[in-house]
């Protein structure tokens, strides 16, 4: 597998959701910056299951111990590894998978891929479980990008088809604390409630849904990034397609864009407090792989979870032929509210590791 | 700037629009391929502007020189480079446009990025002139892969409010070669006049349009590529976000997958002909970052062309106050009609370069 | 820090000597490969302090924990992590470190790089200790590679000017299992006599003795590797300059061809039960970057400890004056004799990196 | 191939000895740096053989023409462009060679990696022709370097058994300057002397000799590089391997540093200028993967060119049976002479990309 990415901040992911522990090593972080190991727990409990029916029932602690790389809660220069111990498994659950897969689940490609090794109990290092070490790292990340006045903050903008307002033009640092805050993470409640009620339709149905979520990052200077290939917009898509279920990444205006004209979608510029900015946000902060100084907007659509729980159809690999499949255990109905956190920490240690590369125009 | 990609297929893409000469070293191709050349130019022609009034008058002929990499037109096993000479340049009409940078275009970007000293006649190495070294690389791809029973092709789903009809669930490359043959590049012709019209309708009012481009790849192995940041999406997206103008990146169903219900989403799993295939495919032929088998489904959108005939209004970086810019100069009033065969050559030469890692199970 | 590494087998290292645990990471393994743990754990004793008054008398027991990556003693096809904890740190030793830095050591320029928070206590990451988890990585590539016939042994060619023989031109598994076997891995015991006698010599004068390594893997193929930057010679350089106190590292004769002439220095090809030999290996087993299917033969040159007990000259950094250092704690008189197994697993790490990513000519 | 290198400033080199061209992109350089081209020249003239009978009597010109990346001289943000026309050609000098290979030369490897189709004409793109786009990567680094005070230079160590003495303690540029003038690039001129009288005797007998090569590089900060594999000496050594005939890479006292004892090896900190310094440089300017502030000091050794004109053993790949070889054609008789300014240009574009790479701690 190949569970690697960064240029300058390299994230290493590993585990299975069913053997001893999963982590991340987190290579290339600056010595000497206090992390906030309770801020960071607060900040990966978001993704926590277990907190309501609209999740899965699995009960995980998740608190991440760090092997290395912290000193008395400072980085110390070296590598930062952080382990996550798996308890609360229940193989069996799985055990006719191996030979039923499940639609629209890594269990087949898994197998095509890997051969009958692989270890998919509990979906295995495909696992959604796995996003919590990529919170450790973002959560750090996030620790740092706001010490230099960086915020990233995402919210559900929509489930199924009830849809959240879409953040404001310069969203604030306190409306990403608001928004965290909430069980569904919203800006407008009522949309929360109408999601929440869209959520539990489907669970009481064996069934689940999809979301598309919003993320914001303020505060980033203008020139970050380069053209073509290593542009912002290509290293964030590279970073969140890693993360499961997430089907499509969209800038700024994204695939509305393309049914609009130049006229309306060009973001006028302006000069505010003396800078150059634009009056409106089309472009999502980034043209031509570089930003503009505006926020940094980027939506994902998360597909709904895979594992439901009526009757599917499916093969079966050993006998190569047609077969029923019902999937026991316990599944999010839909993984999108608690892959909000997930994708600002993917987000943020993208982020982090572009402004730590720098520009080069420094050696002039 | 950073204009390479790939892992064992490596791309480097070189030029400024106004400089000598544009191009592309591909190193990492195999010896003893035959390139047919007249094909490779018949691909690239597509790109070609100049051909009606829905695209820029700009007259180039780009006809790549292969100045290493092939003998006789056959791959010698080192790299290739391919250079094709800048000749119609007009440089004097962007001459104001340092100071006044182009709403939603990268000008402003790049100053911040660069700073003054770069190269922004015709855009530089950020205009779209710089995809025809993309096409270089993708039609070698193409070619390469069509040998191997694996074929690319792309059409324009729609163009403002018009759209064409999706690929069918299995498109054959004899659709490809009819869609690739028509000045607009769609499926049902009357889509194609509807969007030649909305076209003609923006061009007409010094406006411009975007769209969106469906991209299939049929004959794909099941059990390419890996999970999270390794992936045949992940890599894709990191690709196709290279295109200029490509703000939205998503795979099968995408963002209408977020809309949906699992029970709908899911696909199917059926035996045919003997193997294990999907009765449909709304994952867009990849699971877990790893091909299924069935075709790869990619859209990108395109958003609308910036540099517009009309009245728009900007800064001037000079005086830091509110200005007023008329573009002048040759523009496509809709970049997303030439960049359908862009989007090809760029997923082309990505999974060639996922095709040629190889599967590592091969050490066992 | 940047303790990553590979391509297709990717090794993430992390830890400090004083922290809570070391360990790593090694991304890519395929699925379904036996790992016998306890003769990795043989392998790893190799490198292992304590054994007698030529090594550092602390003592590790350094037996790794796998986290994630295998199942049953299988690799799971997920990556591996194996963690060895960190118990007999004694960092008081190291106090005074922090302001006199010790000549030729990693205090100063470690504090240089990355500040005063960088954790240096017993070395941290920069610690002989960190090769413990490159056995580990190194131990697993060597049993998959014994599996498909490609060996990797090393020998302690010279201490100070005692010199072992070399290996001879094809060395046998057996050959390199009975140097690893010993005390002193040499091929000549009377050499590894007098190597003890000038490392007990030195160390009863508190001094330290450098030395050179020979490391060869046999059973490769012909036609590895590639030329210009990515050559086996290129990659096993990149990563055998990973192992503190390698200063020079040669293929073949190495420096000694510089002195040779043509006709003496050229390897005549012969034929040999069918296939292209040399009949003589000065080029160690490498031409172009690309392996001949001659053994690879590669020296590394191991400086002496720089951790002496004899009083040295340095400055104090606070006062930014001279001062005195006299070092206590436990070090290795000659770090070449426990480097032997490292740079062996490195070696193997590496060449079942350059394996898996196979050859591209397999696309046509 | 693979024929790509760097991180922020990669270099990726194309182009066969016998094809239409050869030349290099060099992307991620900065705008607005004035590039001297006839500097440049002189530079790449250095290398550049024809000058007297211990070179090969190609004639080459190699004055290259740059597509990309410059205007009127400066710099301009994307990526450079630098093409060298092949002209003085003899393809048919290298007929019979496909079927015999010639002894330590890369005709047997480049067959085994790459098949029959690979063009090894002239060498192809083993030749050490594809030094001159290296040049021009190094030539234009080492200027940017020198404006920042940080200068390259090298000289011919020993050829054979004869020996220049070895660089001061601290080079300066103008002693660089001085080396560089000479036809044979040495401090000593009788050292250059006696070495010109040992080539000469080695080509008088149709045979080739070996030589080392000593690089400097003066005025770098101390705390530049990282420890484990992505050091100042991991970088420069995979990338001074792919020069050909480079056969050891060595740093300070390198292999003698095998044979001293710590006391000797250790460098002695002293306050020099109230700056932390060494009182001599036995490390060669890099402890554990970083710099100290002292001069960077490597040395290559380099093997005698393979390509001799006396008689040979080798083998017909056609028939499998032993034959006899007698190389005609132009060749050096010591490839070390010209391969001075090809160190330099590796060592200086390898340094500035990790200059580029700039400090994570600027983040904190």
């Amino acid at each position: 597998m190949s569970s690697e990415i960064g240029r300058r901040l390299k994230i290493s992911v590993f585990g299975q959701s069913h053997g001893k522990a999963i982590g991340v090593v987190v290579d290339g972080l600056p010595a000497g910056l206090p992390i906030d190991e309770e801020e960071l727990y607060t900040f990966m409990s978001r993704r926590r299951p277990g907190s309501s029916k609209l999740a899965t029932q699995r009960k995980e602690d998740d608190r991440p111990v760090f092997l290395s790389g912290l000193v008395d809660g400072v980085t110390a220069g070296s590598p930062l590894c952080a382990v996550i111990e798996n308890t609360d498994t229940r193989s069996n659950d799985y055990a006719t998978l191996t030979d039923l897969p499940r639609p629209s689940h890594a269990d087949f490609t898994a197998r095509m891929r890997y051969g009958e090794a692989v270890d998919m109990r509990g979906s295995g290092h495909f696992s959604g479980r796995l996003t919590a070490p990529l919170c450790v790292a973002g959560g750090v990340a996030k620790q740092i990008l706001a010490r230099k006045g960086i915020y990233v903050g995402a919210h559900l903008l929509s489930v199924e088809n009830e849809r959240d307002e879409s953040f404001p033009l310069l969203p604030t640092p306190e409306l990403f604390a608001a928004v965290a805050a909430k069980p569904i993470p919203v800006i407008d409640d009522e949309a929360g409630e109408r999601m929440a009620a869209a959520i539990e339709a489907a669970r009481s149905e064996a069934d689940s849904v999809g979301g598309v979520i919003e993320c914001a990052a303020v505060g980033l200077p203008a020139g970050l990034g380069s053209p073509m290939f290593d542009g912002v917009e290509n290293r964030l898509a590279a970073a969140l397609f890693g993360i499961p279920a997430v089907k499509g990444v969209e800038f700024g205006a994204g695939f509305e864009a393309a049914k609009m004209r130049g006229s309306r979608h060009n973001d006028p510029f302006v000069i505010t407090d003396g800078q150059v900015k634009t009056s409106k946000n089309d472009a999502g902060g980034v043209i031509g792989g570089i930003t503009t100084g505006m926020p940094l907007v980027v939506k994902c659509a998360m597909k709904p979870t895979p594992s439901i729980g009526r009757k599917q159809q499916t093969v079966s690999l050993s006998k190569m032929a047609p077969a029923e499949l019902e999937i026991k255990g316990r599944h999010d109905p839909c993984v999108a509210v608690r892959a909000v956190p997930v994708i600002e920490a993917v987000t943020a240690f993208t982020i982090l590791d572009n402004l730590m590369e720098g520009n080069e125009n420094g050696i002039t």
